[in-house]
């Protein structure tokens, strides 16, 4: 008997998203999997043409899915936050994708602005959390526009949603060869949230003795990572030091053009949602420049979630392969190039 | 007729703060200026002996001050916030410190972490807001300890707070030779806030028609910040992204034990406050190994602020020198060595 068909919806968005897309879609194909993608056209371009960001029944539709492949939302002609908001947040809060699942590996071969540091320096993971904290868009404005005006936003941290991320950390960091866990938040300034989340991972901790657990505070995990990247392997945090801490992880680990990421809910009670880290990147959109390699790295992550692990360790080696290929001076490659090169790997 | 003394209140904190801080007042008094410091023993060692962290009585001292010195706080012993909270932004918050000016500048011979980057591409200066944003203290936790456990932040942004901290930005880029300003947030999340902030800017910046102009995310102002510092000049911010940024900074401009910064109250009306950006590093304190030179800097910083700008150049030369005779292999040397070599060449 056969097994039916995997669902995908597939996001293209905004920019370099659909070129990025494109690629990636083409080495799902190569790999040999039963992925039938449907197409949705969410993004600026929709949003001039009919208002709508993401309407609820396209939401509806999106929740049958097995999974989404998304490539980037935002385009200067939206006034910011629009797109991001009403788009790309809300698929991760209706969708309760609590864990923001961002690996930082530099692969040999691969340049990091890094003096003096191998990769084996650079191999972590930073689990960030996906539906809460600043993100949760409470806050607000008074007498905008005026000398008086007043802006706030606030920080929504719950015990429910800082434990289930911070269990999914521990079991992740259970699983890896150093089991070693760090914490990173402003404990000694955010006294509310860092003290909630400081207690629960001291709390989940017991359950896990193999694990160490340290602990750095926002400000210092960034010198860290820039100064000692290799004291980190599984990174616990909430979404805002997380956005913050995962664009400078791909910076040390060779780029934005490399860096993947998923967005989990580990129940499956919704599909989860894959993506680069990277934006729409608008001013070198078309033009063929944009790396897909973060987003077929993010269809391996895809493919893993799914289940598929040989397929997943087959789209990662062809990306080692293509990028090791680079170090040796290859000539700069367009879009469907690199596409094409890593289709190439994963078919032959 | 002779110009009466400089009053200075010194309060060296905790851990390694009362070495730099030592080491400071070597270089002040050797620069020749007619400086009178007075001691005061806040820190871990005053709250646990008395419970105090600062007393309304010091605070009223305090104010009547020409400038402060200040080494590091925070230990161990004390729960996190309570010194942070309580001492130190408390000083920022009585004293209206509503400039944190951290300047990021590579010094010639400093071995930065980033490769292939010369000296001249990281030279900018980060104007944190130092006086609300998430460091207003607002929120709370409700039914603390249990699975149902909420706690919140808030950041508090106003017109009045904003805009001040945004005129000493635009006046430090028309100041400087490149006259470019940069506007760090979270405009695409953080609207209220980021839609403040990005007001305000636009509006200041129509006062300042050679100052250009431009905007960067946090997420990625940190990722530039390794790999294209030299986008920066004047980089203006809130409070809680100046924090992790101007680390950021100070690991890639050689680290954080040559970072200075001032805590500035633009009008006089209160005590400016100078310190190094590290903190207390209690794992080294007692054992000479701190680097003095982020606190000879924040005296240089401190020096330039009263007027004593001839005197702030003598410190900052003797400091450079130091730092190019460093990069030619010099032994490593004691803290107290150092402040001793900076000195000599003040006195010199
Ligand atoms: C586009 C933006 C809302 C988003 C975020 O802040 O989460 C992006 O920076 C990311 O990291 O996926
Ligand atoms: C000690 C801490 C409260 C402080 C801050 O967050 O401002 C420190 O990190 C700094 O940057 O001066």
């Amino acid at each position: 008997m056969e097994s039916r068909n995997i669902r995908l919806a597939v996001i293209p968005g905004d920019g370099i998203g659909t070129e990025v897309v494109a690629e990636g879609l083409k080495v799902l194909e190569a790999v040999g999997t039963k992925i039938e993608p449907t197409h949705y056209d969410l993004g600026a371009a929709r949003y001039h043409r009919t208002g709508e960001t993401l309407p609820d029944s396209v939401l509806q539709e999106l929740r049958g899915y097995d999974a989404i492949l998304l490539g980037a939302v935002g385009d200067p002609s939206v006034p910011p936050g629009i797109l991001e908001r009403d788009l790309l947040l809300r698929l991760r809060f209706e969708f309760d994708h609590y864990v923001n699942l961002r690996p930082v590996k530099l692969f040999p071969g691969v340049r990091t602005p890094l003096a003096d540091t191998p990769p084996e320096n650079i191999d972590m993971i930073v689990v960030r959390e996906g539906t809460e904290g600043l993100y949760a868009g409470t806050g607000g404005a008074m007498r905008r526009g005026t000398p008086h005006e007043i802006a706030t936003q606030e920080s929504l941290n719950t015990a429910y949603g800082v434990e289930r991320v911070v269990r999914y950390a521990f079991d992740k960091a259970q699983s890896r060869p150093r089991k070693k866990l760090t914490l990173v938040h402003k404990t000694n300034v955010l006294t509310y949230a860092g003290d909630l989340w400081q207690r629960t991972v001291n709390r989940v901790a017991a359950e896990y003795p193999e694990v160490s657990v340290d602990y750095s505070h926002i400000d210092a995990a960034s010198m860290f990572f820039v100064t000692q990247p290799e004291r980190f392997d599984v990174v616990v945090t909430d979404n805002l030091f997380g956005d913050i801490i995962t664009d400078l992880g791909a910076a040390i680990a060779g780029g934005i053009g490399l860096a993947a990421s998923g967005n989990i809910n580990p129940t499956g009670a919704a599909p989860s949602m894959f993506e680069p880290v990277h934006g729409s990147a608008p001013d070198i959109a078309g033009q063929g420049k944009a790396d897909p390699t973060a987003t077929i790295l993010s269809v391996a992550m895809l493919l893993d979630h799914l289940g598929l692990s040989a397929e997943a360790a087959k789209v990662e080696q062809a990306v080692a392969a293509d990028i090791a290929a680079r170090a040796e001076g290859a000539a700069p490659r367009s879009t469907q190039q690199i596409g094409d090169d890593i289709t190439a790997r994963v078919a032959g």
